[in-house]
């Protein structure tokens, strides 16, 4: 096959994953992240390498500045960038942008003193790194397992990401209220705290779960809700920080964000 | 110096000229591009120039993902990157995909049949291409001139962006309203007009500038302001396309947003 030729396959193939991807616009529940069985093998040809590279940053931008929405899986082609991205120092450094970004905006703020300026965290990808389950299970490639990612979560062990202790360290001495807004259910309560403690989090005001009544709404509409509720109480949400667009957009939007990258999923 | 050192003082310059990026948060009117004295050179060890990537695509992500908000300056150390990635593929690759996406979202939207479901786009580096005129000022690196760069407009010679122009023609073959919002002055109607249909930009419902009463307003107000309008006279703004996150925050926001890249300017 001429280079020309396999540079042609790969962008239908490319384009045929993406309106797979994009064709359903009904929300879903988690992340579905589905495997295609046809794969071009990397490798072969340095322009070829070149040309995934390309594709798979652009794929990846795509996502960062939410132009994608929803996106039910990796591109096949992206799997092993996305693992290079994730194991190398490529996320890491991102990771630590955006907390150093973070933190230059938190000592700008005027803190009115009345103890109502909030900062919310999400936790999973956020100050919490999921990445030893993901690093099991392809880093998002295969089909999300609720039961066995549950079985994860109960363990409790999940690690710190630094860059995010180190904010909300400095949020908290800067004397920000700080509220955590999750996706996790009531019942993994405990289980959220200690493995928050374990990883150094603490003196946070609020706890915000997943409650039964809840369930079934999108991550938009329920942390819109939970942040609109805040706003009720006279808080004002002065900044917050989440891996998914849904921790960030909707309603009683925050006066400043910041999306961590998240290569792995997509929560609508 | 050691490899360990150089890397060292690159961290450090970098974070330097983030600091300074960021350290005043007052709203500016025009992108300021500033020129830093120190720079490192690229291509002394493949480890540094592999280095000084990393980090540019992280600030790149940044940007796109609207975490650096407002920013002055691309990072000196980013200058060659910036150019590579605007003249090489990888400008056209992500603005293709924006409009691959946007094209997906908009055939599956279920348009009224009233006539008043709306796209609106942006015109600078999201119609209309300013890159030849950038060609000639580093990129954005050097600081911007009002006086040369309206010299330029006046030309009415900038290139459609062939992507935008694919999207903005199915957009109308749908049946979408097409709303031109751009931060350019009344002045500048006949010429844009003109500059518009030489690119292919034509059948538009509407083209909005900046009037007298518009300046010295931020580009989110000014453009929130008019969405506002829209939404006032019964339009729904189904779509959104510009290149900027002024373009697409502020109040009356899309239902959908679609950010091209732009690592040139920031307007607030």
């Amino acid at each position: 096959m001429s280079f020309l030729k396999r540079i042609a396959l790969f962008l239908s193939l490319f384009s045929l994953v993406l309106a797979e991807g994009n064709s359903n616009l009904k929300p879903f529940q988690r992340p579905l992240i589905l495997e295609y069985p046809e794969r071009i093998e990397p490798n072969v040809k340095q322009g070829c390498t070149d040309e995934i590279q390309l594709q798979c940053t652009g794929w990846r931008f795509a996502v960062e500045a939410n132009n994608i929405s929803p996106w039910k899986s990796i591109p096949a082609e992206c799997a092993d960038y996305v693992k290079d991205y994730l194991t190398g120092r490529g996320y890491e450094v991102e990771l630590e942008r955006v907390s150093n970004e973070a933190g230059i905006y938190a000592r700008n703020v005027e803190l009115n003193g009345d103890g109502k300026d909030v900062w919310i965290f999400d936790i999973d990808e956020t100050l919490l790194s999921n990445l030893p389950y993901y690093a099991e299970h392809n880093y998002g490639l295969e089909l999300f397992d609720s039961v066995e990612f549950d079985k994860w979560v109960e363990k409790g062990t999940a690690p710190a990401i630094q860059s995010s202790l180190k904010l909300y360290k400095e949020v908290l001495r800067l004397g920000f209220k700080v509220v955590l807004l999750t996706g996790r259910s009531e019942r993994h309560r405990s289980v959220t705290v200690e493995n928050l403690i374990r990883a150094g989090f603490q003196d946070y005001d609020k706890l915000i779960l997943r409650g039964s009544e809840d369930h079934g709404k999108t991550a938009t509409k329920y942390k819109s809700e939970k942040r609109s509720e805040m706003e009720a109480e006279g808080y004002r949400i002065m900044g917050n920080s989440g891996d998914q667009w849904s921790d960030l957009l909707g309603s009683s939007i925050s006066k400043r964000s910041f999306k961590l990258p998240n290569p792995m999923y997509y929560i609508p």
